[in-house]
């Protein structure tokens, strides 16, 4: 256990360095920081490599290997490398797993496809709905944020130690599934597309959820198998990104 | 039409003012911003006292009536009254409306109702999602944000135009509901609950849900007609309250 009370401190400098997407790609590592997530790693059997403590204190309810290292740290170095306003005072350093890069051989199951959803908080509040669903994976398409951002960490609450989460190009991945037999979905507003409750539940479906302001970019929903949309009944002429995946999976999965 | 250079202005450090409940309370009025609220305001008719915009050249797409006093303001003071990184440059003070703490005589419909709901960027998106199901009413309990709070509005994305959304005491509103025929409902997590799906759309009910991290007051859940939960197929515990209330609605809403 070692105290450090500086900023300038040259692991607090590497803690901070990993909020950035170059500082996670150079280190291999991220930070997650809150009581829930951290909790969820330790419960899921995470390799904690640093952990990071405002309060000795904290620690009896934090049982980790004797590999990690433990570090107290000053309320001042907390607020330092959270992404937070008001941290909670508790943070741990995991390798980030390689971006899965590779379509598996055998492509079974219920997935959602992200095409370039840019708000961190919107992707880890999907990832989360998915996981509460019970989707198999989810695949980052690209323009979508990092999956170790640290909003998008913070709004997974710990979902990517329940599930696989991919990267990838999306029309690559439906190639697979059309492969493998499974069912296509993109989600659009126009007289192509069917309401989403013609969709009987099952096991086996790919969604493609599309960017906030754009949707789904054109050239994928071409070569969906089908197409959604969700009917409005009120005047609201969109719902957040994040509710319609909700409404979809939860209609959707068997 | 006046042109503003200064934050030191008075009308400035009014408009920033209006930021605080505080000042919207003294006032009576609020502050929307970005080219789709202020749109959305002038197609649903709203009285806009005062338009602010960075650049002249803007108004043309903004037709507002003779009485409103029109501004153009700088990019510092665009910045200095926005409640977000990177205004858009459009800005617009409306009435507040009465905080309609009155229950209406005759109550139906389809409403929500939101107990102690913190996060403004939750309870906007919950505003937006009952708009998009068509229901009739929403009500702000106590400990939930205020309905014109800066990120409640930019989440809202002007549905407060097509919808009435009151301020009250829970338990009195449930009370109204039952007084007349409204089945009402609540959201936990145990065993007298049941599965959201055994409910048959309708287009009479009134829905409660709670604060994101500890659920509905057991008070409230206590003297509602059905407490509800989603089952969870996968690992995650809770869905974020904006996506359950998605769920919800788009099942119940006839």
């Amino acid at each position: 256990m070692e105290k450090i009370t500086s900023n300038q401190n040259s692991r607090v400098k590497d803690w901070k360095r990993m909020q950035t997407k170059k500082g996670r790609v150079k280190s291999g590592q991220y930070v997650i920081e809150g009581w829930h997530i951290v909790d969820e790693a330790i419960r899921h059997r995470q390799t904690i490599k640093e952990l990071m403590v405002v309060d000795e204190s904290y620690l009896g309810a934090l049982p980790v290997d004797d590999t990690t290292q433990v570090f107290i740290i000053t309320p001042e170095i907390a607020k330092h490398i959270s992404s937070t306003e008001t941290p909670q005072g508790v943070f741990a350093v995991l390798d980030t797993q390689d971006y899965h890069e590779k379509i598996p051989d055998e492509l079974q199951g219920a997935w959602l496809l992200l095409d370039n959803i840019q708000d961190p908080g919107n992707i880890g509040t999907m990832v989360r709905t998915a996981d509460a669903a019970g989707l198999d994976g989810i695949v980052f398409g690209k323009g979508s944020a990092d999956i170790y951002n640290p909003k998008v960490v913070r709004s997974m609450q710990g979902s990517q130690f329940h599930m696989k989460l991919f990267t990838g190009d999306i029309l690559d991945w439906m190639a697979a599934f059309q492969n493998a037999g499974i069912k296509t979905y993109g989600t659009e507003l126009n007289d192509q597309a069917v309401s989403y409750d013609t969709v009987k539940p099952t096991s086996q479906f790919a969604l493609v959820m599309g960017n906030e302001g754009n949707g789904v970019d054109p050239e994928i929903l071409e070569k969906t198998d089908q197409n959604l949309y969700i009917p409005m009944k009120g005047e609201a002429e969109s719902l957040n990104v994040a509710v319609a995946t909700g409404i979809l999976l939860f209609k959707f999965v068997k």
